[in-house]
């Protein structure tokens, strides 16, 4: 796997023409999903000459929609509509298109050159760098996939503007993360931002830090046999509330859900680990005052426990594993705890969340 | 892509039991087709209590369903029968079963480790080697897949004698283009080699050097964009002698087509590079000896021409690409031929083949 340009602009069309012309495809194609088709590729082709003349793919939007079906006609019309494997897919979406798009592309004719542009922060932030491509199938998330990078990926708030603040909070989940992985000057400047007073330009700044925290995490270890699950904090708490939530029949977005797992893990790492006690308090009232609380008692904690075994990744030997820390940049992978050290962080997460 | 082992042995179930420990897998899986599940994995399972107790999954045979369905059903099978990124899966067919297999390693879960284990001279010598895997799609062959290497190959000749005697001269083409490429001492022991008189261990010698051939060039050109097209030779009129054989409703195996295309192509290399006349003869007669002609008049020539036309990674500026050879072992890739040399190649092929 070569390692991909990571292009942080505000200038967007003029680095998709520039990148272009010094690739010199025989086709250029750009994929997009029925929302970026009325939100961003109009703007995208009054501006670039290059998006204007190229074929466009559309495909539904929606995780439910990543699928072979949805691959297939992507292959499909690459193939009817002049694709040799010297042609250029533009992925221009949200995790969905850029995940099935590289797909595509790692795989087309066995491998065309992808460039991806994240339109949302969530996939600015995670899914659009890293390689992780797929799509899901027979009733399991990214079942089918590759280890394949884009050629490049150009990142860019521009498109946010047209997001829910929901879409933005989201995204935003994933790059605290990243802070508290990666150092205390990175993340003391995440809390700091107001991602209400939306200031496109400082935005950028701070997603291109955290971006970086993540790719130089992923090129030390792209199969993810190692440091790479240090990218898994918070999340194994998180993934828990997302599949209770959704047997609740209401869910919710997968960066709030990140947001209250990572509260829970610093409440494991504080026990286990000695994470000091003012930054533990100091990110709870951050996550209550921005993404309020996901709501548990006492009756949901076996449910939860259920949810994390499910996850085959997070068991050995019955003990549940995490990524935690001993204070703000520095991390411990493989750590486990069982159900009581899990219970008993979930009483304090109740706590600290006003619950 | 990292370089695979290639394990030339007659102890095929002691060479599986001895990787399968080693890799130690979460779950084996083996992948035959309707041919092989009855001609090969008996005996396998007979000798190897791993292959015994592993999972099998069957396809259809033959080419035309090297297609996504097969794929999906791999994928599905992989899934449902408790394949996780551990699993290892044992491909055990000719090119259709290592193609498709080595895929679906390649993307399930975004990648399990494979051992591939081809049963026909041809698989053994060209489709098992080199990382091209992939599935026919939309109509097109292969227009789906991926560069990705098997964990390794074991590669035996003992599968060999259930195989029509069809079948081993048509893989045999191949070891002598090997040949060709490589230098005199390989060509003359493939040479004076009679297929006719089944040798196993002295056929392993012989294939050992010729997929070495192989191995060595496509590791130094693994996405094909420079000295691999050397693999070539003989196939661009190979291709054409198919296509015109198909249209006539009388296919022609691969391998033959490939030495008849040998032969006009060597003449070609005499016309425009001084190739040796009395290699060539010799060759010539080789052919004619084991192959018989492919029979073709003077009122054949536009639409072979075609055919070789509608390769397009043959066409340059009008004139058909080429690889030639200087003398053997001495290779021109990227050269050109207009249709007059072609046609006058033509000529003199008719006459060699006494046509």
């Amino acid at each position: 796997m070569e390692r991909q340009d990571l292009i942080f602009t505000n200038h967007v069309a003029e680095t998709i023409d520039r990148l272009v012309v010094a690739m010199n495809p025989s086709k250029l194609f750009v994929l997009v999903d029925v929302n970026t088709a009325s939100f961003v590729l109009p703007r995208l082709q009054a501006m670039s000459k290059t998006v204007a003349d190229a074929e466009v793919i559309t495909v539904k939007a929606g995780d439910v929609n990543k699928d072979l079906e949805a691959l297939a006609s992507i292959w499909r019309q690459l193939g009817d509509r002049g694709g040799t494997r010297h042609a250029l897919i533009i992925n221009v979406g949200g995790g969905v298109v850029t995940d099935m798009g590289a797909f595509a592309a790692a795989t087309f004719k066995r491998g065309i050159r992808c460039l991806n542009i994240p339109t949302t922060l969530l996939g600015a932030v995670d899914a659009s760098v890293g390689g992780k491509t797929g799509i899901n199938f027979n009733g399991y998330k990214n079942e089918v996939g590759a280890f394949s990078e884009a050629d490049a990926v150009i990142i860019s708030t521009t498109f946010f503007n047209t997001l829910p603040q929901q879409e933005l909070l989201s995204g935003y989940a994933e790059m605290l993360k990243h802070g508290l992985i990666a150092d205390k000057r990175i993340y003391r400047d995440l809390l700091a931002y107001r991602i209400a007073q939306s200031d496109p330009d400082h935005l950028l700044r701070l997603l291109e830090e955290s971006v970086k925290v993540k790719n130089d995490i992923v090129s030390q270890d792209p199969t993810e046999h190692g440091i790479r699950r240090a990218l898994n904090l918070g999340h194994t708490i998180g993934h828990a509330f997302e599949s209770l939530a959704m047997k609740r029949k209401s869910p919710i977005p997968h960066g709030y859900a990140v947001a209250w797992g990572l509260v829970v893990e610093l409440i494991l790492s504080h026990m286990q680990l000695g994470f000091p006690s003012d930054e533990l308090q100091r990110f709870a009232a951050y996550v209550y005052d921005n993404y309020g609380a996901f709501e548990i008692d006492c009756s949901d904690y076996d449910e939860l426990l259920r949810f994390m075994g499910h996850d085959k990744k997070n068991v050995r030997a019955g003990e549940i594993n995490f990524t935690l820390l001993k204070d703000v940049g520095d991390v411990k992978i493989d750590c486990t705890a069982d159900s009581e050290q899990i219970k008993a962080a979930l009483d304090i997460y109740r706590d600290l969340m006003h619950l």
